[in-house]
């Protein structure tokens, strides 16, 4: 949450004089995106997001992330597209870090979503599964079963530094996760990491779906279990039923899942907050207390994880739809 | 810069219902301000700067901040306006810490200014000088020649682990300073914190001054002081005439200065030194070194003040104009 890199005002007007936009009229750091620094650009034609590439997002992987992005928005998704130089390039270096101009999307990101919120950010995750099925290009999720494990690993016996209960678990789950996981379940490009921040509404529509910085070639009713433990669930974790389904119901609406993706629902729930245990138990125990970052609590994840072991079954009951 | 608290989609509406502004289409937390936190928000009828004030700001000041943004704007000064509510309050309370809505202004910070722009910055400044003539309200400077000998008083021996120099020279311009401050050149209500992150400019010309929350009734003089000293150095303190010289002249073409405070600058820009210096001391050694803040150095303000000692005099020619 955060702007890494300072750009003055000759740098943001030569960089926007790049581009078939206008004229720079107002540009405002955002406190948005954890390793990216992003300015609300404003021009004389129109707003822009533009994002600097500090880290872990590498150069090589952005014609994947911005080409997906156009794929998507020309086929109707509510995705930002990326603007091109006049060159065409869909993005241009700064001091040798990439940056990219991308529409601006209106709407505003819910703490607390209500069922018809929810359902309709199901219909637009399914939409975009859709949408990317012809996408030509493929990116290998690095945040799959082998990299939980290899995370956790890292961590060591240090796990108990962070709970008490934590190691039993993770032990556990992974052995039952590298066992267990379904393998030919139907693929596409997901988003993998649709969390309520990702997402901007207006009301009952979704307007934009964003950060498709975890973008990936994997199964895509995983997907929908990562978006249901992102979405289900109250600040203290207590577990919204009508959520879930109305997530479950509006993804099914418009994509019906096949009955073997819905079996594969509470094991692929199991696996989601696996992943999300696996990175903030490792950035817990890697990044100094005092650091410029705010960690996130990775007993949030521990604690869906045990939910879905207990109450998977019962909570992913196949769609009515 | 940073956004320190968290507000919902709910409790953004809920705010912004209270306006006739028109329905809530976005909000982006914006890297912004020291003290408070700030968004741009997005509505059916405009854009518009929200400002949380989470510490040093009293609401006790905030009629007078507030109120003289509407006086400035009334007049014609590119300063934002405050919305007022429905019920013609200018700022509103959610969980005990005030909101105001102000007014979008276009525009970008300048990092290395032209000539020609900070003249127009020197005839902003005077702007609002006159435009604050009428203006009711009085607030005293808290920052002035008694707070930074306490300010530096408190940091005491403890200066040295700044820097060796800096003790004496502190010493030598304390007391320099309360000898022959003067006291009776032309006052008004004063920015008193004019730098270049606090002006927006389109070109050449100034399209906002912002960030009023160091106003206070003062010497006029004394704030073209601090401007001169916050805008006429390089980024390593190299001192720039032509900048210097700009802004005094285009002060003085709006609002000629008398030649009692003509020859009151060179000490007024020693104390306008003095002023960050002290501030900027007094939280180098009281900040934890891992702070969520960036401390600024006091050594930049310590060498503007050896400069205007050395070499003040001649700097502050009169101007031609």
């Amino acid at each position: 949450m955060a702007v890494y890199t300072h750009l003055s005002a000759d740098d943001l007007e030569m960089l926007i004089g790049e581009y078939d936009v206008g004229v720079l009229v107002s540009a405002k750091g955002i406190a948005e995106g954890v390793s990216n620094s992003n300015w609300l650009v404003e021009t004389t034609t129109g707003r822009f997001i533009l994002t600097m590439y500090e880290h872990r997002v590498e150069a090589a992987d952005l014609p994947f992330f911005l080409g997906l992005l156009d794929h998507l928005s020309a086929k109707g998704s509510p995705v930002p597209r990326t603007i091109h130089d006049r060159a065409g390039a869909p993005f241009r270096l700064i001091d040798g870090k990439a940056v990219a101009l991308i529409e601006f999307l209106p709407g505003v990101s819910i703490d607390t979503p209500r069922p018809g919120q929810a359902r309709a950010v199901g219909e637009a995750l399914a939409g975009i599964h859709l949408a990317a099925a012809d996408f030509p290009g493929r990116r290998e999720n690095t945040m799959a079963l082998p990299a939980w494990r290899k995370l956790l690993d890292d961590c060591g016996d240090r796990l108990s530094e962070i709970d008490g209960s934590l190691s039993d678990l993770v032990a556990r789950e992974l052995d039952y996760l590298e066992a267990s996981w379904p393998g030919d379940l139907p693929r596409s490009v997901i988003h993998a990491d649709l969390f309520p921040d990702n997402v901007l509404m207006l009301g009952n529509r979704v307007s934009g779906l964003i950060d498709f910085y975890f973008a990936c070639t994997d199964i895509m009713a995983y997907d929908l279990a990562v978006t249901h433990a992102a979405w289900s669930f109250t600040g203290d974790d207590g577990f919204r039923p009508a959520i879930g389904e109305a997530l479950v119901a509006g993804y099914h609406q418009r994509r019906p899942l096949t009955s073997e993706a819905c079996q594969a629902l509470p094991i692929l729930a199991r696996g989601a907050a696996m992943r999300f245990l696996a990175s903030r138990a490792y950035d817990w125990l890697h990044t100094p207390a005092d650091a410029l970052v705010t960690r996130k609590d990775p007993m949030v994840f521990a604690r869906r994880l045990a939910f879905y072991e207990e109450h998977g079954k019962t909570v992913f009951r196949p769609p009515a739809g």
